[in-house]
């Protein structure tokens, strides 16, 4: 009786991955948009010293906005945060090289806050292979190591940019569940970063996280993408996988200036330019499309959610809930 | 007829891999054996920053051992070196690990005296894929990249440790020959290092070159391997590729102790314990076998090879003459 009415009025609201230009004003928004936590990226290409760079960087950004934000931990962060009326901030990388090749910087990283690691971005990494790779030959023997490690210590495992097999392999070694913080199904927008059907439903079936993306590039008719589309697209989602299993995880990247996507396609891997999803005519970030401009998208995603039938706990559920109960989980 | 009058007295011995615990004593040894050129692995699993402290130590070496040894930056050093009665030192890598993954760094660790890169070591590496993994992708996106740059500025690709489908496509990706520094052909002696008469014939077509290898595990009966069955093999091999396309690349790890072999194999990658060619019940460096205690086994080899019926300048070409005209190529 209790745990139903706790469970009825359980409305926490979770994006689970931003990579902004972090400021006040755009956790001032991620306030008004009412979210009590986000996963947000810390390093894509940067080996474990300049991930400490960037610690140092939130360190300084959590003392002078600590009105605003703190660093979250764990799944109770979520809960002090609704409270409190504050965004629990959890750390994540897209890439693993902040753990190089020493299995040992697992604890290290989970130990400076970090809780979702990718196991690659979308080249070839130590631990598996990214979906911009001719070839996947799943996930690597320093990668099963690391997987271990990760399930250990608490760091989720992310495949977002990961390519099939080693998605596949990495929901079937991980002994916890695993996460797809932010691609939508191939079936309404075909992608090198959306996901096939199959994956999704096994995805699903293993317990883990599908997050929506609002990236323009991950969406049917990129920045002319409508909400009705996203929503119905959602809706055929839940009909491969569990509802539960379905989050959002924007891919906002609020106020980068358009030389960070091309470090974070290229990396210092290439000497000639790589455009990644975008192209030579358009290598810059796309917009976003009018109703997700930001973070108070999530009002109109209720809205829209519940327009294509979704009950409004199954909403709740999509715009925060599930991700808090996925939380639990590590 | 001056070059057929030179070529005749053309007599380089070379060594093109030996990573030993360097002291005086062995670049001695060496001498002894009239080596004008060793290929040094100078570095495994090191990044950038760690190949530098590697290069102090060998300036450090070249120092006190001038008047044996000395940096080999090209052929003309071991023309240098045969004159001057000296050992030329090529440095190498064994793993890819020193570029980390900037393109940029191909450039500056030739620099520093780099000519070998192994593209990997027995694990997946950025570039392509080891023997040791379960599936082979094939060379990266960032593995032709490297290639690419390793061909501008001159590191010759060797693929010893390297999967066989990473290695056919190295050789194709490759504008100049690649090299298997060390290796003996699987038709002998079964193991995850050596290599299958289809790719040794593909290496041979495209002018590349196989060092064959006198570390015990990579020979048929381990340190009890005869003389004589090592000459026969080289026969047979130069049944599948050209008697100039093979040379000797000895392996020997003269001096180390059984931690560096740990080390080789597990580096940082792994919390259990990993035997790579040896076992739980032998787990450190094998004996050499009686007849190739150090590289003055190279008169054995002489005697052995004239006995299988390789000719006088086939047998001089095997044990340095054909390691000295693939050096004139990058």
């Amino acid at each position: 009786m209790l745990i139903w009415f706790i469970y009825q009025y359980m409305n926490y609201r979770i994006d689970n991955l931003q990579y902004c230009n972090w400021n006040r004003k755009i956790f001032e928004i991620n306030r008004k948009a009412n979210l009590d936590a986000v996963h947000v990226t810390v390093v894509y290409h940067e080996d474990y010293d300049e991930f400490l760079v960037e610690v140092k960087k939130w360190e300084k950004l959590f003392n002078e906005n600590s009105d605003l934000i703190f660093p979250g931990k764990n799944f109770t962060d979520i809960q002090k945060a609704h409270q409190e009326k504050k965004t629990a901030i959890f750390f994540g990388f897209q890439n693993c090289s902040p753990i190089e090749d020493d299995i040992n910087l697992v604890e290290k990283v989970h130990e400076l806050g970090c809780r979702f690691m990718q196991l690659t971005y979308n080249n070839q990494s130590l631990l598996a292979t990214g979906c911009y790779e001719k070839n996947d030959s799943g996930v690597t023997n320093f990668g099963r190591e690391a997987i271990a490690e990760m399930n250990r210590v608490g760091i989720v495992v992310d495949m977002s940019h990961s390519a099939e097999k080693s998605t596949l392999e990495a929901i079937e070694i991980s002994k916890k569940p695993i996460a797809i913080t932010h691609a939508n199904p191939a079936f309404w927008h075909s992608a090198k970063r959306n996901k096939s059907s199959d994956l999704l439903k096994t995805l699903g079936e293993s317990g883990g996280m599908l997050g929506l993306s609002l990236y323009p590039h991950h969406l049917k008719n990129n920045t002319n993408c409508t909400l009705e589309s996203f929503c119905e697209m959602a809706a055929r989602t839940a009909d491969i996988m569990s509802v539960k299993n379905i989050g959002i995880g924007s891919d906002l990247c609020l106020e980068q200036p358009d030389s960070v996507v091309e470090w974070m396609r290229n990396g210092s891997w290439s000497k000639s330019k790589n455009y990644g999803e975008g192209s030579k005519k358009k290598p810059g970030f796309p917009k976003q499309p009018i109703w997700f401009k930001d973070a108070r998208g999530f009002e109109n995603l209720e809205v829209g959610l519940k327009n294509v039938g979704f009950s409004s706990d199954e909403t709740k559920g999509i715009l925060g809930n599930n991700w808090f109960n996925f939380y639990k989980s590590f």
